[in-house]
């Protein structure tokens, strides 16, 4: 019988099978941030188990609020520092060369075809991008894997969703993640692994991948996941020049995690994105989506572009596109956080800071902190934002205001029109929903 | 009898002498940020009086801790923003187009030559670098100030600190301030105005006289105040050159408030500068100032460029000058915040937000948040902050926190040391102090 990615994936990592439906398996790497780490640190360090199963598996990062906000927060990032620092984990980005993690460490090369990951954040599933299989896990789990490197397991039931068409110019990943969670709903697929696959993310970039990917939680799935091919190889090719031949031998090696033809799957969907427009959500939960056009004029406070959703380079050029030459509207409040040193540097390089500056945008330092409602950008009571993040939760940004998600080319024309309005990159064509 | 500047202000603007020592004054200005006005608004609504004296002379900003980091912050900066927009305040700078309060002000020519200016925050002090009398002031006096333009202050006692000699190379306006300080204790202009003149401050800057004032009250002094000269002007042109045919009769204006030679002061202080090294604080009390090489070599935490004091454009240059080609100390977390938008603009144009990049800097958007413990930057217990601002009272950047103060270049210096450390740009010679 043929496999799913995860059941192969699942099979080559197994050390244990407590039941049968339970899988415990070896673990590639266990990512960190300074907001639920230091939990596990302490009582690890609490039960005297104060160790790490590999340093160099370990990745870990201050990245939710940066620089800290307060003593608590400061206190946050010392323990992960420390910590870090006392069991030799190199890979550890501190302030000035830290960003969004599940942006850091894809662009650092950490995550592999094949890979399984944990970390303690529910947006790890943004790994699954890459042909891995990455959950976000609790305390527990987190601890496991720092100490021991393994983590159990459900056995993955797994969610197919063939997404077939081309995007239509000015709609982008994030539109078609809405349309998915609009589609499926919240707990569409709850418990489950969704297998991303099709024409249309053959076509995508590991960006749009990962954007895709990202939000897969948000459907209550366990992990997003995509085939890995030669877009995956591409992307991956500086840091894995060294360990293949050829790009082709890395595809040869990294397909053997391709989903058989004959893999059986929990449920098929088919999703056809050619007439898709641009998408929106409209309450507190990310299934509550509608298409721009019917939110089109709902006023707004805040903008804010950024987040391991739609935090990277593209979104930054595609804001940018249409902010160029543009002031925001003066009752408006625009937040930009590029993703990473990285991807600031490089809109540093492209004219892309100065665009957004110049059209009246705060640009703050790489950090998850808006997003969650954490720092730089809290919404205050009664406040509407347009956000290019992942979760529209009531509160999420801020105790009594309203997020409404969407992508970096709706978000940016929002900025501008003061309302929730449709990207001048988008034609409407008949026919469009 | 002749009179010092503040006495010539104070004359030019009493409305009121109800004791002979008590002066109510004339407000030419009223500056608000989001922490202490809102309080003074939430009292002047519940008591029925919310109302401004004049729109056009009250500026606010949103710049302590800014974009907004909890629900708290967020509401402070929505009472500041609903006030502003309900009263006609046009010169309100909202996230985006927000800075330093004392950086961005004087950069938009708010602040003139024999103005009287209030703010709830103690390095009011700043603008008196224009040859205005500026100071920071209570909820009480804020209140009365918004609502009716006018303040009492007690009869300006004059601290004269002559300033002689040139800055040697690598000496700058914060090592003067400093090194004052050091002298006279941090009672040691308690209640006075201390007006800086002589040979050094008339070579100084705008932006350096800024540096010099805005510590003022770190000894205590209610305003520090220099005397407006062809520099004053030349940096005011650009705003005010509809109200005057030239330069020259704008400084024939403004130096109506110049000290008259026979003008008579509670003290006077010599202060030779011309064999001054770099300075930095070791305690918990601004006045504990000793010269770098005294302190060289002790460990740091976190490097921060920034703030009211030294967040200007010609700090970033001089730190992005010592910065230049090198990296920081991997176990240093360095974060500049430039203070303003046109400040940050100014340093994309010029390179010097890439080269702090480069050296792996934490590039925040403008704010104060740091220098405060506010945001952005607040340091865990025991940590230590080579910082250009201006207080180290002990916890000022986080509870447990040791803070060291010092130039732009002697904190770039630290930050590639590790260490406290003296700037390259300063060459030791024989008798340096």
């Amino acid at each position: 019988m043929g496999k799913t990615i995860a059941e192969k994936i699942f099979e080559a990592h197994a050390v244990d099978r407590p039941t049968p439906d339970t899988w415990v398996l070896r673990l590639d790497a266990v990512f960190c941030h300074e907001i639920t780490t230091p939990v596990a640190i302490n009582d690890l360090v609490a039960r005297g188990k104060d160790r790490v199963f590999d340093p160099a598996k370990i990745k870990a990062v201050i990245d939710h609020v940066t620089p800290a906000k307060d003593g608590k927060t400061a206190a946050q990032g010392k323990i992960l520092r420390q910590w870090a620092r006392r069991h030799g984990i190199k890979d550890f980005f501190d302030i000035g060369r830290n960003g969004v993690c599940h942006a850091l460490f894809p662009e650092k090369g950490f995550v592999r075809p094949g890979y399984t990951v944990i970390m303690g954040d529910s947006h790890t599933c943004t790994h699954g991008a890459f042909g891995a299989f990455a959950a976000g896990v609790g305390t527990t789990d987190l601890e496991v894997g720092i100490l021991k490197g393994v983590c159990a397991f459900r056995a993955p039931a797994t969610l197919k969703l063939n997404i077939h068409g081309s995007l239509p110019a000015g709609v982008y990943a994030k539109d078609v993640i809405l349309s998915i969670i609009g589609r499926i709903g919240v707990n569409g697929a709850t418990n489950k692994v969704i297998q991303f696959e099709g024409p249309a993310v053959t076509a995508m970039t590991m960006e749009e991948r990962m954007t895709l990917c990202n939000m897969a939680i948000e459907a209550g799935a366990t992990c997003g996941i995509c085939p890995p091919d030669r877009t995956t190889v591409g992307y991956l090719w500086p840091f894995i020049q060294d360990e293949f031949e050829s790009p082709e031998a890395a595809l040869a090696e990294y397909t053997r995690f391709a989903p058989d033809p004959d893999a059986v799957y929990d449920q098929v969907i088919d999703h056809d994105i050619s007439e898709l427009a641009p998408q929106v959500t409209f309450g507190y939960k990310p299934d509550n989506v509608k298409p721009v056009t019917e939110m089109a004029g709902t006023p707004i406070d805040q903008v804010y572009i950024g987040s391991c959703t739609n935090g990277r380079i593209d979104d930054l050029r595609v804001a940018a596109k249409v902010l160029e030459g543009k002031q925001i509207d003066p009752n408006v409040r625009g937040i930009v956080s590029p993703a990473t040193p990285d991807i600031f540097k490089q809109a540093l390089a492209e004219g892309i800071i100065a665009t957004f500056m110049a059209a009246g945008f705060c640009v703050t330092n790489p950090t998850c902190g808006a997003c969650l409602g954490m720092s730089n950008g809290v919404l205050a009571d009664g406040e509407v934002c347009a956000a290019t993040t992942n979760r529209n939760f009531n509160g999420r940004m801020g105790k009594g205001g309203m997020v409404h998600l969407m992508s970096p080319a709706t978000a940016a024309a929002s900025a501008i029109a003061g309302a929730i309005a449709q990207s001048p990159l988008f034609k409407t064509t008949e026919g469009s929903n």
